[in-house]
């Protein structure tokens, strides 16, 4: 249940590790995973699809399962509840207006429902194929669903069928249609199939004319109480829905279906084995965040509707802006050949789509934030080895994404403002977000750089190299806060920008000033709007992990440097709640100074992560927050999209992972308190190791990393060799 | 059966006007129409979707029905035909192999097949999904149809469904699937259904698997050796296929059906009556060329899967770049509500998908050859006073494609080279058919000024109405058989391109000087890839419908253009079988000489056109080629996306259009006769009217236009005034 409250919005109900089917309650239909800890807020229904931890607009919601009791005059049926459990792959809760016991498992594509009805009046199942989140009433709303159509079919007296079609949502994708196959343990005794808002007793089909249908099953007389209820969803057919039940679940065992659902998070956990004697708080804190990362995407190999299925298949990208940092270097790190068929989906999805995804979801591209993310994803990929993954086929997608405007709509695929981009060497503020778009396209541009070397594309990597600059292009030197340089709007004649125009209140136009902590959005402008997304030029001037030194260089050296992070965080420009900032706790490593690196790392998990409900400080993003938080305490933090992890005190005493590849690396941390916080001197397999940064391939060889904590940070580890800088590397010829 | 030889590639099988289904013989995987006439060729199966007259990589043919005695060891199964018969709304053939009689009607949606088993031996129907048109065993072949799924279901001893799910053809569209039922008179004793190449007995379900799968259905005794099966298709759902069943055709009574069908279609061509006295070959001939045109766009209303079915939606515009000219004008003469419904689907196709149609086909925007030629479709609606249309929305949508850049893929929809036009005012070189891109923009540009003009956009008229004339900027001033002035090729840095390379025999690269005569496609390039689509600059240089008078002009006044128009046709410049130059017999009338238009028009249809099944020159292009005959044989011929025809001799002596509004248009034409075949006066309603064009508006009101006809040509009708350019107008401000 951690990030179940505040802002973190993780789903909650049970799933299986990037399971496609996630069961669970609904009773906000604005909730991005339809769920509220709220108990003064009444379940509406259990759905069958959702997602985790993200924000905007919500997506899915779909086929809204409900038991009810007593009067059925009506569509809309809710109830408060009570005794709620929430455990690894099990959600039960008791439905109090009609005294029913619902419980909930799931495998991949099928989930098993045991609804016990306590009351002796008429009981029955409703199936509501017009139920889903964030509907909106205004056509067309921006992010908000629309409904498009929906069919409910009475096979037997033992199994519904059906679909819903929903377009729109937080990445305004098109139309997406779920296939359903709903079977029972035992016969209903008569039914009512709906259309609108109107009833038909006995009548088997509602064809979809684009209106709402449903089902309501009687179930008149029980002999135990208890009905089960398996249901499958599909995204190709109703009928393979039905098959998806019949592959994952041939029996009527919930315990047995909640155990093997268990085993599988088991057997993917336990790839990462921490001492026994850590406090429970932190072994919740991590497996869960571990839980969260693998969430999504989620496999729907088989279950494309677009294509052909005879390759690796994903959805649910949401966003690659915000999971590139942390989740997917984690899912590398702990289950590599889930990553490698992740990113093959990525370059089907580019083959046929035309363009790499962003945040893809209900099988759309559909919104950018920023960059163009893949590149990250695709390169981290490449540095640490990841094999079977065609990358001749993946730098053709990043050079689309880096050569080809996307066309009338900017914000769907590939870079919007890539024109200004290309000619300028910067986005220029006839487009929106042109400040991250900037940062971000250069940093892609470096990872697109590094694939091309690597695949002995010359010609490309010298021109996407030095593009990795373009970042540089808004760089203004102007001080704030006592600190020099920041990323700064530019116009498309070359010229800053100092002030831009606010809406303001009495009828007036005004200019605010444009600054470095300026937040234009959404106050002056909409939310997706402003020079940076989500962020200041405070926390994003910092973003530019590829060439660290360089920022320093720019800022006036190490000293400036420390005292620029120290501002952040000390003046709390830093944001614990979003991804912009992710790396920055980590930077002062850059400055040889690991030490103050762990210091901030340690007061920002300590301060604003826990094991509680609320214990995720912002949306958690698919995993992104999750995964951040899991890096850190196991010691490391990977730089997406290059090779290496920062090295920073772990929560743990000892860190086992137990690679896929069959090799163990062992991170031990001996002498390790809340006093002995600091990393002393650290061995690889016995020998010295100096650096505050360590290789993906030491990992994947197996080993000991130990570290010998103190008191005091050490005066020489990780002082000698900063980690890498583009600007510091030479550049071979 | 007229076009169903030589190139016409007509559709062969019954349909309703603009008929959803269109069931038909299969005996050419690679016949655009699935069909070939040649007696040799068996039949492999009837499918239920064609289009009608289209070249290049054809589409659909799904859902393949086949009758068959006998052997059911494999699922190919093929028979000669004989006896076959074809008429309104109608197919019938003995498949000799088995003698099994076969007839098909249609409704809308849903289609009627009776079979007569002959044998005695074990009959059946197999109803197979893995079949279609064009199957290439490449992976991704350029416009060949590819496989991505299928499953059948039989529900009961009475009925089967399914679906068939392909991706690709011509217009290299996304993956559509075709829903279908087939419902039975007499229960089928026993089935098996396959998968792969495997055969299920009794297997109920094959579930799409990305396999492909078919159900054969056997009929062990038949009472009176006839079946009858009725397959309703559908675009959302098979259970919609059958509600489109038996909302379409509830009753099993074969003849009713073929009467309705036939009746939509009197309802419809009667609004032209021709002298009863006419020959039949030329009656023929006429209502041959209404009945093709008729047969496409397809109204899929109610049965659009992408999005909201609350407005009208119509498929297979195959492609706007054919139809333009002389399709739409001509529906919307003949059936305006139509036309309003079909630019209304183009709208809403705009907003939904991004971009207006071109060659839309299979729910897809995929493809464009030229022009975003949409915006001629909405001008002529608009400048014909069609009502009910949303123009402001036309003009967003007509000015997405003017602005917009279509993105990565530059011949998907809008403007493949717009960078290059906005920027240079012409297609460079860098792009593939820089030639007819720049002259078909030019005139797309007039069309959005002129409805830009019409809404009061007076700021995107001036911008719009100047870019009309960019076609200018390719205007070489070179001699080439005797006439002056091109349309030729200009790099992107402002040179003339003198040659092109062309890859040649011996290993040898060799350049070809570019003279207004090269077609350096197929052969130098690839057929989509030269200088201009599917015809040279003699023909395309002439082609500036809203400015003849400045082409005239720039060849040097009307006599070196009268000279340059005989050269066209004399030295066979000009290819009667493509769209390019369907204007180009007309442009005597912009010199005042509307009887040498008319020579040349008649020449054209004499010599091209008959009643026989080779009766049309070129691919009949969902009925582009049709339309423009049967305009021309009624007198009329529309400069599309003007306001008025161009006036020439008629066939027919008179020519009456019972207009959807009430009132009657009759032209008449005194004393027509082989001899008499020029116009020597007009009247209209009575009056003098010298001009060889008429509005649109003056047939509108009704009334009669009444020709004199004369062995000699006039020497004053249609000399005065010749009709509309642009540079003759004068520009309101």
């Amino acid at each position: 249940m951690i990030g179940s409250e505040g802002l973190g919005n993780v789903f909650v109900g049970p799933s299986c590790p990037y399971g496609m089917i996630k069961p669970g309650p609904d009773n906000d239909l604005n909730a991005n995973s339809g769920f509220t800890t709220d108990m003064s807020k009444p379940i509406y229904g259990f759905s069958q699809v959702h997602v985790s931890g993200t924000g905007g607009g919500a997506k899915y919601g779909n086929v809204s399962i409900m038991p009810i009791s007593g009067d059925f005059e009506t569509i809309k049926q809710e109830s408060l509840r009570e005794n709620e459990k929430v455990a690894l792959g099990y959600y039960g809760a008791l439905l109090k207006k009609w005294n029913i016991q619902t419980e909930i498992t799931t495998s991949d594509r099928a989930a098993f429902y045991k609804f016990v009805f306590n009351s002796n009046t008429k009981n029955a199942i409703k199936v509501d194929l017009g139920r889903y989140l964030d509907e909106s009433i205004i056509p067309d709303g921006r992010e908000a669903q629309q409904f498009v159509g929906s069919q409910v079919e009475v096979i037997s007296d033992t199994e519904v069928r059906g679909h819903t079609k929903i377009r729109g949502g937080w990445n305004n994708g098109g139309t997406y249609t779920v296939y359903f196959s709903a079977v029972f343990d035992q016969p209903f005794t008569s039914f009512s199939t709906w259309k609108g808002e109107k009833f038909f007793p006995n009548e088997k089909n509602q064809v979809d004319n684009g209106k709402k249908t449903g089902a309501m099953l009687f179930f008149e007389s029980l002999a135990n109480k208890t009905v089960n209820m398996k249901i499958g969803i599909s995204f190709i057919s109703s009928l393979k829905a039905r098959e998806n039940i019949d592959n994952e679940i041939p029996h009527w065992d919930f315990n047995k279906e909640l155990a093997e659902t268990q085993q599988k998070w088991d057997n993917l956990l336990q790839r990462v084995e921490v001492e026994k004697e850590a406090s429970t708080e932190k072994k919740t804190m991590f497996y869960t965040g571990l839980y969260h990362t693998m969430l999504m995407p989620v496999d729907r190999t088989g279950e494309n509707p677009l294509w052909e299925n005879d390759s690796p298949y994903y959805d649910d990208f949401y966003a690659i802006w915000d999971t590139y940092r942390s989740s997917s270097p984690l899912i590398t790190l702990l289950d590599p050949k889930r990553e490698i068929d992740i990113v093959n989906a990525m370059l089907q999805i580019y083959k046929r789509d035309g363009y790499l995804p962003e945040a893809r979801s209900g099988n759309s591209n559909g919104r950018t934030q920023g960059g163009s993310n893949a590149e990250v994803v695709i390169a981290d990929a490449f540095v640490k080895g990841l094999e079977g993954i065609n990358y001749k086929l993946a730098l053709e997608a990043m050079m689309k994404d880096a050569m080809f405007p996307p066309g009338g709509n900017e914000e769907k695929e590939g870079r919007g403002g890539l024109v200004d981009y290309n000619r300028l060497g910067y986005v220029s503020t006839d487009y929106v977000r042109s400040g991250n778009r900037t940062l971000e396209y250069s940093y892609n541009d470096y990872c697109l750089a590094i694939v091309a070397k690597g695949t002995k594309r010359k010609g490309e990597y010298w021109r996407f190299i030095k593009q990795a600059d373009n970042w540089q292009n808004l760089w203004r030197d102007i001080e704030d806060n006592g600190s020099r340089g920041f990323i700064m709007p530019k116009d498309s004649n070359r010229k800053w920008v100092d002030s831009i125009q606010c809406a303001a209140t009495n009828g007036k136009i005004s200019y605010v000033p444009y600054t470095p902590l300026a937040q234009d959005w959404p106050n002056c402008v909409c939310w997706w709007c402003g020079v940076f997304y989500e962020a200041s030029s405070w926390e994003y001037s910092l973003s530019v992990p590829h060439d660290v030194a360089m920022l320093i260089k720019k800022t006036g050296g190490n000293e400036a440097f420390k005292k620029r992070l120290n501002t952040l965080f000390d003046k709390q420009f830093y944001n614990v709640a979003n991804e912009p900032s992710f790396l920055s706790p980590n930077l002062y490593h850059w400055i040889g100074r690991p030490d103050l690196s762990n210091d901030r790392i340690h007061q920002i998990i300590d301060k604003n992560y826990n094991s509680s409900r609320n214990g995720i400080p912002g949306n958690d993003d698919s995993g992104a927050m999750s995964s951040w938080l899991a890096f850190h305490m196991m010691g490391l933090y990977p730089n997406a999209g290059q090779s290496y992890y920062l090295i920073n005190s772990p929560y743990f005493k000892q860190t086992v992972i137990h690679q896929e590849n069959g090799k163990d690396f062992t991170i031990k941390a001996k002498n390790l308190s809340d006093k002995n916080k600091y990393i002393k001197s650290v061995t690889l397999n016995g020998k010295a190791f100096e650096n505050a940064f360590i290789e993906h391939s030491d990992i994947v060889a197996g080993g000991v990393l130990e570290f010998e904590m103190a008191a005091t940070p050490s005066k020489t580890w990780g002082t000698k060799q900063v980690p890498p800088s583009k600007s510091d590397q030479i550049i071979e010829e």
